[in-house]
């Protein structure tokens, strides 16, 4: 046979599962999108359909739901690990599990604010309304010994409106563009990291301090860079959160340049001393990194998807 | 001439126009996206491309970058009102201009925690982050004589995790629906409504605390109804807007119900307590009604559209 | 009470239903999106949340489906028809019914063509692509004795790469657009047109012929305008199909002026003979207009929705 | 220091250009989205900002466009080499290139019918409509030496109606699922080819001619297989092209497994003789693998993007 199979997987992506936990009157909520992608002796269902090495993709939804009851979900990281290890300890012909989730954020419904004066105003611990502003992301890849475990985001759109320059750049003949020397810069935010932990007999990290000491580190290494280029403050905001987190090994960017055009007003007599832009939708400069720890080996591939 | 033309507009839509203004080192930002329609003497061009009553659609873009400076941007719906006034007094054909804006709002990064230890560790007072939550929405109408402006929101998820049933509901040979008596209740609520202010002899609104504390009591409301069915918390949500905002005589809902199915664990043994749930997307309850205050004429059409 | 109920509707949206007809070894395939809105006696539900009046949504849902079998779907106007009068015929409290269907058209794929020399080289009639190019759709509202049938299209994409000129607009202080004598106009086409058809008396149209006419004209008076305006090329295309189709009184477009601008290429010591164009995104022209046969009252409103 | 630059590439992404070519009244159109990625000797603007090194994105965009105009656009590869070419020999930092594209196909607007009677009835001949069915897609990959051309197709949405089984697959406590012996198949591909062509010296594949035949294969692969898994249907689509095409050496697929539902319609007293299906949305198996011809080295990473 002249043809071979590669790498494969399979499994049931984005099952959407919502967990209420009740702590008394008080309610808490997890809002996750999981995907399950497994691999191992698989050759047989591509060459001739038998799916007798084939768990089905249902029954990788149906074990989403019931972990969720099992264990709970403490944060998406560790409920990617209690997956991950299931598939790969269960089953003899799955070699690797791959479990990438997304993650949603609620924050509660203000109820008891003085001015609330109608039916039912003590305060309401079982209403949240969606934060809405980054999707916090997770992929846990385990092949029965080691592990590996890249969290991050995307969707974070941040804005300096001063303090960025863009000159002393390479002109060639299709070079048309002049030089900046206070310019809007506007990015969203796409970013993985990956975590040194890969084996059980390390200490794991704390999930969620981790992730929230990460992003607070970006911004505000984001906020505080003043920008010769965005690679410059791309670096920054890497290196700060290298530097700052022990348990960070490596992190790679996306960062497209969300363009922000000074608008000419002087053909109506009117001079934009920076004040007016036009937000400019495509086409955009896209930067794109890993910055990493000294003598680590970079894992996070160049094209970085999450679901 | 058998066929004849009926109701028409043209202009510029969804021009994306971002407003910075300093108050010296500490910046504001207002983030639009604003499309302009205008209608009025404009039979020639449909009927022979005669183009003497256009003003160009260019044209009316120019003027919302012009008016940015000009005006600056005090709220959307006062931006929209310059520009709709401008429209229809300052060129003859024009007889009627509706003035859309989407509002994107931002937030400060905080940079100043006392743990920014790094370059610049002051607060910086120029650099955001889209808050990502609701999509603000206003349009504004002027005919020369009278203004309508019907604001409102879009994109607010709200969840309710208990205090909400449905039952006692008609049965026909297509029912297969069970009664609950504790179910989620999730929504993406998408609301306008129209403030009773139509004529530069009243006093105008102030439009940004009426957005600020419709968007409260519609949430409170959410959270403070034990719901019935999504129809009575819709009405709530009106009712309540309209009895605490003289300024505001009628508002539309589109409110989606967001499915949150209990998911069956009894097949793996394990028994599921309101705690696990499959976020469905398609097919979805859609609910939409008008609440208005008793006496005034509805004007908001059935379908709602922003941009 | 302060407040009131106005118009409202209620019912399941975006059933997606996809429908197999088999004919010996050929197959066919009907795949719909179907929205159903119900309203009528419902003040109940929404003052004090009783249900009593309320057919669920997801009842509604079970009949989309359940209809698909007992009536099959003939076209989508047809199973909309059988939609409607159901649940106004049905139920005492239902009123008045509004289906909203979107059509995705499907093709064969080919297998006979010859050069098919693997297993199974015979024609296979089971097979389909998704043709992908406009979405049709419709809506069918219906109270009890009248009829509205508004049946169209969306997301057809249309060029002309020349025929196309602007000029002899009007010229205000903002403006700064150059006269074009040859420029490219491109669109994306949403059309809704009603039929005549109101009762059931009448003789009921052939939905599918009529579509397919209406579409061939609006193609053609697109393609053989020379245009002067995008507006005049929306009229044309509008009183095409009115003067050809004497079951189709009248029709709405929506059209985006897909501006494609002209790159300057003589910083590169380049000549740009219209063969170079920048694709823009936002903002666009917009352009919206109803055409309708002389005394008919025209009745699709401003904003057409579909779903 | 203890954080280091690693991987990283910058470019202009999203550049969308359109290419009309005039053959005497007869135009033809070509519609690109391309994206330009640079990499090589960029520490320097990570790591201090001096952008000696960096030719500006908006530099790579003028290039695209005065390129569309030197060279024409004979294929989106073909284009794509030329610039891959340019940037790399041309800036001496610059040690890579890589262009993606994707490309958007139109087809011709028949107007000669013979029922076209209105003015302007002879074909016309530079009128289209957007043929809206697959994106295809490549990526030029040129490091000076050597090339890597990955070429392909997304959004191709098939499906088989019947000669789809699944069963005799593994079951674990968490299993539920029936086994079905004639079921809807039906997936949106996404599918990316490498070619074998690497070096100048090789005389190079023809582009169109070879992606429409890797198309045709793949559809008639997948009408054609009769069905026990949608692994088995992936090996025979990939391993027909790599069969039938000796210019091409790798195939990746990513297919979703788009379920359709049959309809429980038993309670309304209706059997359902594989005739209603419910097409669900989320979650959705996903089916991933190369195919490969024997001897060749896998190139295409696991998680294929394309802008």
């Amino acid at each position: 046979m002249p043809t071979i199979l590669g790498q494969n997987q399979y499994g049931k992506a984005e099952n959407r599962v919502v967990r209420i936990t009740r702590d008394g009157d008080t309610h808490h909520i997890k809002d996750l999108n999981v995907s399950v992608a497994l691999s191992g002796d698989m050759d047989d269902v591509h060459y001739s359909g038998s799916n007798a090495h084939v768990l089905p993709t249902d029954t990788t939804k149906n074990t989403v739901y019931a972990f969720a009851k099992e264990y709970g979900i403490d944060s998406a990281e560790q409920f990617g690990i209690h997956l991950a290890r299931h598939f790969v300890t269960s089953q003899e012909p799955i070699h690797r599990a791959r479990i990438r989730i997304e993650e949603y954020a609620w924050e509660r419904i203000e109820t008891s604010d003085g001015n609330s004066k109608f039916i039912g105003a003590d305060e309401v611990k079982h209403s949240f309304v969606r934060k809405g502003q980054e999707t916090r992301t997770t992929q846990i890849t385990f092949d029965g010994e080691r592990w590996q475990v890249v969290s991050g985001l995307k969707d974070l759109v941040v804005m300096n409106s001063t303090n960025s320059e863009f000159w002393g750049y390479v002109k060639d003949k299709y070079t048309t563009l002049q030089e900046a020397y206070d310019r809007i810069l506007a990015t969203q935010v796409a970013a993985q990291w990956r975590y040194g932990w890969s084996s059980d007999e390390e200490r794991m990290p704390n999930w969620d301090k981790s992730y929230a000491q990460a992003r607070k580190h970006m911004l505000q290494a984001f906020a505080e860079t003043y920008s010769l280029s965005l690679q410059q403050t791309l670096y920054q905001m890497g290196s700060r959160i290298i530097n700052s987190r022990s348990e960070i090994d490596e992190i790679r960017f996306s960062l497209p340049n969300k363009h922000h055009f000074l608008v000419d007003l002087e053909p109506f007599g009117l001079k934009n001393d920076n004040e007016v832009y036009f937000a400019a939708d495509r086409p955009y400069g896209l930067i794109e990194a890993t910055v990493l720890r000294d003598g680590v080996e970079p894992q996070i591939p160049v094209d970085m998807t999450n679901l």
